[in-house]
């Protein structure tokens, strides 16, 4: 289906919301689609719109990021780089393998600011233990872009721990999908959020506006994998999913959608930082619609929340992590029960409302 | 090694000749290199410097795409963009699996020019037998990036044509590598191009310059990887590569130097279209030096010459196939037999004469 008609592209359709998601099913995915195709043998195609596909047994994605400014409180465009790539194949069940580096720079750009930000992605590698080994760079005429803008795609394996992870799962009931995908819950399941949300786009906005709030408030900006895999030890995980643009919010919409189940989720056992919190109220955001770059959200049979709680609980990255909610056939969609007793529908933002970070 | 203290990025650090080279190899790689990481096992690392990467038996490539203008004539952003990738993975030895396609737009982008870059890329897909499985969209204002940047990236499998061509190769001589590197070339190789240089380059920059070449020369963009299996299946094919960015002349050198041999051409053997000659000479411009996007340059053991280009011809996209030279220890890098009897050394370009045209 065209849009042709509908005017130009907006800084919406980027913001990892509604408005995204409508462009690229309408458009992006109608158009390179190939389920059709006999070869090669897709486990996870495009139109899955999940964090990554799987193809002949190779899990594989691709994050081009633009953040501005590059240089953030807690991390940069190159530890964000290698981080979201790492953790959109940690978070279907994979084990990273490696990563390639697509740089495009601008005319004029400091060599000191490029070795930084190579460093800053060396650094993120060796902590999660992947490795760049391959990579482009074209350079292009000032103005041309706004000094850098980096791709990392990523392949992956199979976790070793995948399989005994969704067979604890299935002692506990039935589970389709192979990998842990979006449309996997069912009604019953445990949502777990492995830290609190919102630190990553404030202290990006903050920089970027000159706020001041970067002095408390730093980028989550984390390579996940080892926090997977210490959930996939404990067992019973049947989705995985990072919640970048358009926060948790959006994350638990397309999990709805996706799993055709209504999800609830308690808002005061949502982790939020103090400095968020008062940040977001001063800012009139809402911290569930912000997006991160160092956190996950699981899916898990209620027989094993309790058991990923503790597992995550136990590594660096998911010390915070809380149960915030359960997948459930008596709403539709994703309701809130607020802190002040009331309900309100967790609706799936436009888009993120702050743009450009990541 | 650190650049630090010698200025800032000029263009020519990204035209794919000496100071590209130089970047890569004194600042990027450095840094992001991880020769002594004991996993994964990495068959072709980042330090290779290879059109692609092979670890744990997957082949794996990266290419962002910045032409200018997007639309030229014979291709576009599109179609350029899957076939610069199916080829880095095709002229290394492997069978290209599959894509991703990372997307930057810039806000204002016509959802028109959009749709055709993606049915471009549909196309060029199905023409290759290659999909895309996975993709990344981002949005940025006016002015951060022009139009459009595209990031395409592969993963293959080892050719299963592969083992047997090397085979072949192995009955006249010995060779090292297990894929068609850089460097496996020794003297005695014959050099074989798979058709008229310049095509590219010349209709990107007539395009964008409005010089009105445009009727007569058409982009050479197209997917190899039917051309180069045709070659695989002759057999004794050692060395493959895709002389984009620095052309002929870069292609050459890098291999000279990374072989540890000289390469003697025939200037008069090279095929070079009349408009693209009549269009070099008007603007002072080396042929040899200008990017291609559907060609590739093959080392071929000398008892497999003939066999290898007499496949190649068959082929639509090798038709024009030619024997150019070969590689020789009685030479010291790159030396060119002019068409009037003399002698000159072909250098490695310091860059593309043609800026951005991939």
């Amino acid at each position: 289906m065209s849009q042709e008609g509908k005017g130009p592209l907006t800084m919406s359709h980027g913001a990892g919301g509604a408005n995204m998601q409508k462009m690229i099913g309408d458009l992006i995915v109608p158009v390179l689609s190939n389920r059709r195709w006999r070869r090669p043998v897709i486990q996870v195609p495009l139109d899955a719109l999940d964090d990554s596909a799987v193809v002949d047994g190779i899990v594989f994605t691709t994050d081009s990021h633009t953040v501005r400014p590059i240089f953030f409180p807690g991390g940069d465009i190159g530890s964000l780089s290698v981080a979201g790539t790492v953790n959109d194949l940690s978070v279907v069940g994979a084990e990273p393998l490696a990563l390639s580096c697509g740089l495009v720079l601008e005319e004029g750009l400091a060599f000191e600011e490029l070795e930084r930000i190579l460093r800053s992605m060396a650094a993120t590698c060796k902590r999660a233990g992947v490795p760049v080994v391959t990579g482009d760079t074209k350079v292009v005429e000032r103005g041309a872009v706004q000094k850098i803008v980096v791709n990392t795609s990523g392949i992956g394996r199979r976790s070793p721990l995948l399989d005994r992870n969704l067979k604890e799962a299935r002692r506990h009931r039935k589970v389709g999908g192979n990998w842990l995908l979006d449309s996997n819950l069912r009604p019953g399941d445990a949502i777990i959020l492995s830290g609190a949300v919102g630190d990553h786009g404030i202290a990006v906005l903050s920089q970027r506006e000159g706020y001041g709030f970067g002095s408390v408030i730093k980028s989550d900006v984390a390579p996940l994998n080892m926090m997977v895999e210490a959930a996939l030890k404990a067992g019973g995980v049947v989705s995985g999913k990072d919640p970048t643009r358009g926060g948790l919010a959006n994350l638990l919409n397309e999990w709805a959608e996706k799993s055709k189940t209504g999800i609830v989720v308690e808002e005061g056992s949502v982790p939020v930082h103090d400095g968020v919190r008062t940040a977001c109220e001063m800012l009139g955001i809402d911290p569930l619609s912000i997006g991160n770059e160092g956190k996950a959200v699981f899916g898990v049979v209620r027989e094993r929340a309790e058991a990923v709680l503790r597992a995550l609980r136990r590594t660096k990255e998911g010390r915070e992590a809380a149960l915030i909610g359960e997948a459930t056939a008596s709403v539709k969609g994703v309701v809130l029960h607020t802190t002040v007793g009331g309900r309100r529908i967790l609706e799936q933002p436009a888009g993120d409302p702050i743009p450009r970070i990541c």
